[in-house]
């Protein structure tokens, strides 16, 4: 809900909705046409799956890079589209898109962004990626801000009694970050094997075993509150089938990033088996100035490749070009184009 | 025409026509597939377009590839494509395509190659580069081998007159390269301006003073020939509207290149506005196993661009995999697919 004092959106030519490496060359396609976009993303940086599922392993199919890490590719594609440096909006997602009567789209993001667009492009991929939460009755309604997941800073343990839930390398690595200055801290998984670099997991061993870190196994069944709404205790379930009551004063769950198409999928756009449906002459989906590229889209023979979503964003963004202009634009190679040079930055 | 004698045409999985960005790519799209292919361009080299117009010129929209000139842009795309090395057949032309009754394709080359083909897959953007040739009644019917288009080595002018015409980079390198050996060298152009970089025009400059070349100006308007078909003179006609015979034992020729689609129209595949038309789901043409990506197709919202080229070259790769293997094949992903590793010749 907007407060009728709200200051007015920011305007925008375009909205990229999604900073992976689709939406990034989606961003470089439209800085040619000589359109400025601003670039959103549910994470706090840039780079989408590429970075966050696979950033150290090798790709070998982009076309003219024989290989290179999910990283490195999205240090490249940084590199590309630098002279088109777009408003970044990042660890947030875009909640509302509604229609407005004079053609254009206003975009409500979770963090209270608001962004009035003549053009959009959905480069989502496969949703949004936001941590897996604790799935037990009460947990929603505590208040207080006692149940964090994924945060990155943390210093909020200073003098807590923190549990650190999960099993994974950003669990351990959260626990160990917790040891020198929380109260207490104690680990949380349903087992007693966690799965992180050796070096890390020697450090954890240390601290269990100088008494810093305590592993608790079990599976969390429920919450206790106080009268005031604050979390009081954890209910778990252990291995031998008994409950336990697990006091704390900071929850910090570290329980893995899932991708969710999430509110996308409300905003009337015709869909095709979970995609968003495309003309792939423009990749335009059923509303005129919304685009979809990458692997969010579904058309006839898609194959679901970074160097397809590079073909699409590069077709959206001719055709938001002409849609602007209103006539066909010819079209100009960055060897030789002196408009397109001047756009870049480079020299004659 | 084939003699009966002629061997056996080698057996080919695939036969990509046209060795430019996407040419190479489409030779890597389909080893990724399990697929190897036949590689044949009309230059005698790889490359096309990019090494043939643009080779230093930089490129800014190869996705990935922030900058390079057209020269590395295939450097890059040779080292990608490399553990699929083709059986490349250059500096030939594919010049009769016929479809056989088992559902192959029977291609025959300028060089006289002779390829069976499950699939053709024709790249050749605008069309075979060959060279521009000398348009005078008489000269296509002279004996010897006394006319030469664009020759590299021109160590045949030894001990010859030699005319070489032209005005350009090709033309005058070729002018000073003869000068040490031939017996005469006459460099003939349409008037005295030739357009070289400024070290060559100085040394050509010195090489005119000390008469090792003479310059003539003027056009072609015949050829004199002895009875035994031999040329002896060209018929020129001089600025000032005068004739004049020039003799001479041999004929060099740089008019510069120019690219002609050629035979590829004449297969009998659908055409729109002189483009191969293409469904875009997998770039197959009007006759299924043939098909056709990068300049050389048209369907709607194309622009030749080489990212889109690559993009259609995956799909074909695809398209034909699965048309071999009868059924659709899941996507793998070169990050992942231990199957791809192994073809790629990469570690786990």
């Amino acid at each position: 809900m907007q407060a009728p004092s709200a200051p007015a959106p920011a305007q925008a030519d375009a909205v990229v909705i999604g900073a992976g490496p689709v939406g990034l060359f989606q961003v470089f396609q439209l800085g040619l046409q000589g359109i400025a976009a601003h670039l959103v993303d549910a994470l706090p940086h840039v780079g989408g799956q590429c970075a966050e599922l696979y950033p150290d392993k090798p790709i070998y199919d982009i076309p003219g890079v024989p290989v290179c890490s999910g990283r490195e590719l999205v240090a490249l594609l940084q590199r590309q589209m630098a002279p088109f440096a777009p408003a970044c909006h990042l660890g947030q997602q875009v909640e509302t898109l509604a229609a407005q009567d004079d053609g254009r789209f206003l975009l409500q993001t979770t963090a209270g962004t608001r962004l009035l667009a003549k053009s959009v492009f959905i480069a989502a991929g496969v949703g949004a990626f936001v941590p897996r939460t604790i799935k037990v009755d009460g947990i929603a309604a505590l208040a207080g801000g006692q149940v964090l997941y994924h945060p990155t800073d943390t210093g909020v343990a200073n003098a807590r009694h923190v549990v650190v839930h999960g099993g994974d390398e950003a669990a351990v690595q959260a626990a160990i970050a917790c040891a020198p200055l929380a109260a207490s801290v104690t680990l949380l998984h349903r087992r007693d094997v966690f799965q992180a670099e050796p070096a890390l997991l020697a450090e954890l061993q240390t601290l269990r075993e100088g008494g810093r870190i305590r592993v608790a196994i079990g599976q969390i069944t429920g919450v206790q509150a106080a009268p005031d709404g604050r979390l009081q205790a954890l209910v778990l379930q252990l291995p031998d089938g008994s409950q336990q009551h697990l006091p704390l004063d900071l929850l910090l769950a570290y329980l893995g990033i899932s991708p969710r198409l999430g509110p996308v999928a409300g905003w009337g756009l015709a869909m095709e088996r979970k995609q968003i449906a495309v003309d792939t002459a423009t990749f335009a989906t059923s509303v005129p100035g919304i685009y979809a590229v990458g692997d969010v889209n579904g058309y006839p023979g898609k194959r679901k490749l970074i160097l397809c979503g590079f073909h699409e964003a590069t077709l959206a963004a001719f055709a938001e070009a002409e849609r602007q202009a209103g006539h066909r634009l010819p079209l100009e190679y960055t060897t030789s184009s002196e408009r397109l040079h001047a756009r870049l930055g480079v020299g004659a």
